[in-house]
C-alpha cells in the first residue's frame, strides 16, 4: 500500500503549488482557534467568577485567582492580537507601522482589562434582563449556567471590544466559536445596547452594522439582515436599526440598513420586514394564512 | 506592562462587589456542567451498550462493565444532585431539611438507575420510529450513531426524570448542553410519549409545559411555544398539546397553552397555528403566497 | 446504598435483553465518532495546510509532514472503513465478499487521497466565493478559519467521496458531526456543484438527492427537502434540483424530486416551493402579509 | 528529505524480517505497561483509602468507590491476565487448555480480591514497621504517602500473589515498575515475612528464591542475590534465606541459596556474605580497612 | 463474575474497619503528591526561566510569566500548606491554634517568594560548581537540562525552606519525589552550604540532621547516615558534618552523629567511616584488598 | 496578599538578571527535555515493533506505521537537532556555518534512520544476551518489557550515535532520561560492543571514555569510572577499558582510563580496581574481611 500511496501524496503537495489560495505556509502564524477559545474560557472565568470551577473560592483566594488569570490572559491575549495585527500589516488592509504591532497589541491587552467591568455591568444587566423575561428562568444562576442567549451575548461584547479596536480575525473567530456552541450568529460588528435578552436562540443572526438599543428581547430564528450584498458598497450601514424596548419574536426577518424598529414594538414571529415601523407599533403576521381540511385516509 | 495591568486588576476585584449579581463566590459550589457532560456520557453508555466503545463487548464483560458504570455514575449523581438541592437550600424556592440533602440525592439516583430500564424501552420505540420515519435511514445502528434527533431525546428522557424529581439546576443543564451539540432544544420539563421522532432537528424549541402523545414526528424549525410570556402567572400550562400520531412539518409554529393539535393531524410546514385544530386535519400554508417574475439583468 | 443498587444493575442487564435493538454488544466494533472526528481534523489539515497549526510551515516540512499525514490516516482509514464494510457484510445489506473487506477498505483509501487535488482544487473555488458572496468578509484567510459555511462543504466533499463508494456509516457520522458544529445539516448523498457558499448557515438542511448546480449562494434555515416520506419508495430522487446561479435567501423551503429552480433565479427569504421556477426568475413573499397595529398599553 | 527516508524505511521494514527476535508483530497482544501502571494505582487506592484522592471520602461513598474500583480493576485485570495466560500457552511454557484462559483469569482476579483484606493486614504491619524503625518518621501518614520502601513493599505483595498462581510477565512487569520509580528491585517470586521495613531503599536488590521472615529491616544497597548464575540449574533455590528480626545495613551483600542469616542477627553496611551466620550474631567489616594520611598539596 | 465479587468487594470493606492504620477515610484531605508534583515544576520554571519552556522568553514577557507562575504558585502554595499544617493541628503534634492555619500557610508562602531570589543565588553556584567539577560537562545548560544532581539539590534547598517553617509532610513529599526521579535522598532537614556537587548520584543518602559546608563534592552511593536507630532518642543529631572543601568518592560510607570531616578531606570510594578525620586528610581503601588468580576453564 | 506578593515578585524578576548564569531568556531555543522523552518513546516503536502497543499489528499496517512513524519522528529529530546545532553555533563550541544547521540536521538524521537496522541487530543480541544470562529470564518477551538493562542499553546506542555525530545536548538528556527511569548512567560517549548485558542496573554508573568489548556483562552498582578530574585535561581517556567476555559482579569499581581488564575476567562484587588485570583472571574480595560476634541483648 506503502508504494500505492507514493503518487498521492506528491499530487497532494503538488497541489499546493497549484491552488496555493486555500494554504498558510509561509509567513508568520495566524492566530490559533484553539488559543482564542481558550481565552473565551479564561475570559469567561474572569467575568462570572464562581461559576465553572470545581473548588470553593472565598474572597482571598479570588483575588489571587483574578491576578493570576489576569496575567495568564494578558500573554495569551498579546500573542495571538500580535499575531493578528502582524497579518494585516504584511496584507497591507491595516496600517500599523510594521515593529508597532508587539506595542499595540499590549495596548489593546491593557484596555481590554481596563474595560472588564464596564463589559460586568453589562452583563448583569443582561442576566437581570433573561431573569425577568423568562417565565420558565427558575434562579440568575440557571441564567448564567444554562443559557445559550446569555453566552452568546457575553462573547458578543468580548468580542465587541477587540472589533473596536481594528483586531483583525480574532474577533470572527471568537463569534464563530460561540455560534457553533450555541447557533446564534452576532457579528463582532454589531453594537447592542444594555439589557439584551436572546431566548433559545438557535438560528439568530445579527449582521455587521445592526444597532440595537436597551431592553431588547430577541426569540430563536431572528435574523436582523441585510437586503444586498453587493460587496463594492463597502461597509456602508447595511442591518437594520432596533430601537429600545423592542420585542422581536421567533422567525421574525427584518433586513436592510434604513429599516429601523422603533421604541416599544413588538414583531410578530414569522414577520418579514424590510421597511421601517414607527415607535410603539405590534406587527403581525395576519391570520387565515393557512388551510385546514380534513386528513385524507 | 505589569505595572499597567495592576489597576486594571483592581478594578475587576473590586466589580466583584459592584456587580455582585453574576459571582457565585461564596457558599457551595454549583454543580458542574463538565461533570454533567460526564454523567451524561456515562448514562449514554448505559443506554446504549457498545455503542461509542472501542472495545468488543461480549455478554460477561457487559455484566462488570455495567456494574462499574453504575458505580461510578452513582457517586458522580449524589455529588452533583446533593450541590443541586443544598443549592435551592439555601436560596429558599425548595422546601428540603437541609441535612437530608445527601440522603435525598441518594434515593433520586436509586431511582434513576431502577428507572433506566422503562427509558431503554422508550428509546428503542424511539429508535424504530426514526428507522420508519425517514427513508434515508439506512439501518437501526445509522440512526443510533447519527440522528442528532435522538441525542436529543435520549438526553430529554434522562432530565425529564430529574426534573419530575424537582431536582434544580441539573435537568436544565442537561438540556443546553444536548441544545449545544444538536440545535434542538427541549426543556426539561416537556411531556413527550412514546415513539417521538425528530428529523434533523436544529432550531427545534420545545417549551416547558409541552404535552405530546405517541407516534409523533416533528422536523426542523419547529417552534412549541407560548403565547405571552408574564412571568407572574408562574408555572401555568403555557405550550401547546399534541395529541398522538401528530406530523408537524419544518418550521412551523404553534404557541398558547391551551392549543391542541388533534389526534392524527398533519401540520404543514412554515404554518403559524395559536388555535386547536380537530382531530385528523391537514393543515398548510396557502398556496400562491408568493411572486414570480423575471429577473433584472 | 450499595445494596439498594444491586437490584437496579440486574434489571439494567436484563433489560439488554429485552430491548436488545439499541445495543451493540456482540460482532465486531463500529465505526466510532471519536476516530472520525480525529480523521476529519487531520484530512482539514491536509486540506488547508498552515491553518490551525501552532508551528510555522514551510516548504521542506510541509512536504515531511505531508506524508507522516498521510500515512496515519491512511491506517486510520483503512480500519474505520474496514469496519464499516464488514458491518454491511454481516448485515447483509452492502454486497462485499466478506474477506475482501479489509482489501476494499484499502482502494478507497488510496483513492481518496488521489481524489484530494481535485477536492483542494473545488475549495479554493468555494472560498473565492464565499469572500466574493459575503461583503463582511475582510480576507480569504477570515473565510478560512471563521465561516462555518465553508467547513460544513468541506466536510460535505470528503463524506460525498465516501458515499459514491457505498462506504456505510461514515459518511453519515461525518455529516452529523460538521451538522453539530455548525448546525448546517448537508446529507452526504447531496450532489453540489462548484463555488457553492452557504453564508450564515444554522439551520440549512440539504437532503440526499438535492442536485445543486455550480456558483450556488443559500443563506441559513434553507432547506432542501422531500415532499412525501413514504420508506417504500426506495432511493428515488426525493429532493430539488438546483441550477446554475441560483441564490436562495433565509428561511426559503423548495421541496420535492421534481422540482427545479432554473438557471440564474433569486428565490427571496422564507419562500415556500413545491414545483419548479424557470431560469431567471425572481421569487419572493407578496407585500402585506403582515398587520401593523398600535401596541395596547 | 521525502526521497532520503525512502530507502532507510525499506531498510527498517526489511530488518524485521531479518532480526525478528526482537519483534511482536502477530498473534496476540501482550499485556501493556501502561495498563498494569493503571492497574497497580487503583489497587493502591484500595489498599490505602483516602491517601492520593483529591476529594474526601467518608463511610458512604467509600462503600460506593470501593465498588467501581472492583468491578473496574476487575476487567483490567481479567484483560491483562488472559493475555499473559494465552501467551504462555502459545509459547508452550505453561500447561493451560487453550479455551480456559478466560476462565482461569476470571478465577485468579476473584481471588486476587479476596486476598486483598490479608495483604491490607500485611501492609499495615509494614508500615507499623516503618514508624518504629525511623527515627525521622513523623508520622503514621508520613510513611504512607513519603516512604519508597513501602510502595515497594506494597507492589511486592500484589505482584507475589500473582507469581503464585503462575501468571507468566504481570509480576516482573509490576517489578519493574516499582523499581524504576524507587530504584528498589523485588523479583516477585521473593518470599517476605510480617512487617518487613526498606529503609532509602535506593539500590536494593531481592532475588527469586530469597525467603526473608518477619520482623526484617534493610538499608540502601543490600543485595540479596545469587552466586552462580547458570541457567541450566533451572529454579533451584539459588538466593538466601533471611530468618526473624534481622536488620542488614547498607550496602551488605548475601549470596547463595544455601546462605541462611540466623534468628535476630545484624549484618554490618557493606558487608560481603556467602556463608551462613548462626543465630544472635554481629557481623561487621573489620576497622582500620582503609588509610588516612595528609593531603597533598 | 459478578455474583463472585460480592463477598471480597465486603470483605475489603470491612478490613477498612479492621486494618483502619493505613486509611484516611476522615477528616481533612493531606497534601496531594501529584499538587506538590505540579508546583516542583512551577517552581523550577521560576528559578531557571527559559529551560524547558518551548516558546522563546523575552525580557517582557519573562515579566508577564513571572507573576502569573507567582500567583498560581501561591494559590497551589497556600491551599497544600493549609492541610499539612491542619493535619499536624488535628494529630496534636504541632501546635498551632486551629483557625490560624490559613493565615500562618499565606505568611509561609509569601516568606518563600521572598526567599527564592537566595535560592536562586545559592543554585547559580551550585551549578557553577558542577561545571567546574565533571570534565564531562560541556556547558553549563548541559548542566541544568541534564544533571540529576543539580535537580536533587534545587529541590532540596526548597524543601529545606519549607522544613525550616516546620510545615509537615510537604517537604518530605518534595524529597521523596525527586529521590525517585534520580535515586538521590536527601532530608529535607539536611544543612547544605554552597556550591554543592553530586554526580551521577544513583544511591546517594544524606540523613535528616547532616550539616555540610561550602564547595563539597560527593558522588553517586555516598551515604551520611545515622549509627543508630533509636526512635525514643528524638531529634538529636544522628547524621555526620562535613565541612568546606571536602570531595567524598563513590560508595563511601560516612556514619554518625559526632563524626566531622574536617575542611578540605578527600574521603576514596567504598570508605566506611563512624569517626572524625582532621582537616586536610586523604582517606582511602588499603589496596592489595582483593585476590587475582587465574580463571578455571 | 496580593500586595505582600508585590515585592517579592519584583525580587525575582530582578534576581533575574543579577544570576543570570541560570537563566535562558534570550536566544533560540535549548532542545525540549519533552520532545526528547517523546522522540525516545518513538524510537522505541521503531524498535521493538508490536511491544507497548494496544492494538494487534500484521505485516501490512507495520510497513504503513513505520512510515507514518520514520516521518513524525523526521521532523521532530529534525527541529531538535536544529535547536542543538544552533545553541553551539552561538555558543561558539562547535564549528558549523550557521545557516548549515538546518541541513545538517537533516543529513544526520537521515543518517539516523539508516542506522537503525544495525541498531536493532546489535540489540537483537543484547537480548539474546540477557536471555541467557540471567537465569530468572523466562522468556525473550520477558528480557523487552521487563528488563531495565535492556532499556537502558537500547537508549545508549541511540544516544550514541548522536553523541558521534558530534549533536551537543541532546545525547545527554537521552542519557539522563533513561538513567532517571531505571538508575542506570551510561554516558553517550561509551563504546560498548555486542551482547552487553546489564543486570538490575540501578547505580551503574559508565563514563564517558569507557570501552567495551563483546559479551560483557555487568551487575548493579558497577562502576566504570575515572581516577582524577581535572576539567583542563579535557578530553582524554580517562575511563577503564574492557575487553570481551569480561563479567563485573554488582558493587565494583574500576577506575582510571589506563585501566584495562582483559578478556575473560571475573571481576568480583565490590572489588575497587584501578590498575590492569590480565586476561583470564578472576578478582575477588579477600575473605574474612569482617568480624563476626555474639549480639548483645
Amino acid at each position: 500500500m506503502i508504494e500505492r500511496l507514493a503518487s498521492p501524496i506528491a499530487s497532494i503537495v503538488s497541489s499546493y503549488d497549484t491552488y496555493g489560495l486555500i494554504n498558510h505556509t509561509s509567513g508568520n502564524n495566524l492566530p490559533s482557534r484553539e488559543s482564542i477559545q481558550q481565552i473565551l474560557r479564561d475570559i469567561q472565568g474572569l467575568l462570572f467568577p464562581g461559576f465553572g470551577e470545581s473548588e470553593l473560592i472565598d474572597p482571598e483566594n479570588l483575588h489571587l485567582k483574578t491576578a493570576e488569570r489576569v496575567y495568564r490572559l494578558a500573554q495569551a491575549l498579546v500573542a495571538e492580537i500580535e499575531k493578528s495585527l502582524s497579518f494585516t500589516c504584511r496584507t497591507g488592509t491595516f496600517s500599523c507601522d510594521g515593529s508597532a504591532c508587539r506595542e499595540m497589541a499590549e495596548t489593546i491587552t491593557v484596555e481590554f482589562f481596563s474595560a472588564l467591568p464596564e463589559i460586568r455591568r453589562l452583563l448583569s444587566l443582561d442576566v437581570e434582563a433573561a431573569f425577568q423575561g423568562d417565565p420558565a428562568a427558575k434562579s440568575i444562576e440557571e441564567v448564567i449556567v444554562a443559557y445559550p442567549g446569555l453566552r452568546a451575548i457575553a462573547t458578543h461584547r468580548v468580542a465587541h471590544f477587540f472589533w473596536n479596536r481594528q483586531v483583525p480575525l480574532i474577533p470572527r473567530i471568537m463569534s464563530e466559536i460561540i455560534h457553533g456552541e450555541t447557533g446564534i450568529d452576532i457579528h463582532p460588528g454589531a453594537t447592542i445596547g444594555e439589557s439584551f435578552f436572546i431566548d433559545h436562540g438557535t438560528g439568530v443572526v445579527i449582521g455587521e452594522t445592526t444597532v440595537i438599543g436597551r431592553n431588547v428581547k430577541i426569540y430563536q430564528g431572528v435574523t436582523l439582515g441585510a437586503l444586498s450584498v453587493d460587496k463594492s458598497q463597502g461597509n456602508t450601514k447595511r442591518h437594520p436599526t432596533i430601537e429600545d424596548d423592542v420585542t422581536i419574536y421567533a422567525g421574525a426577518t427584518i433586513l436592510g440598513g434604513e429599516t429601523t424598529i422603533g421604541e416599544g414594538c413588538i414583531i410578530g414571529g414569522n414577520v418579514w420586514l424590510t421597511e421601517s415601523v414607527p415607535p410603539h407599533r405590534v406587527v403581525y403576521v395576519k391570520t387565515g394564512e393557512h388551510i385546514i381540511k380534513p386528513r385524507k385516509k
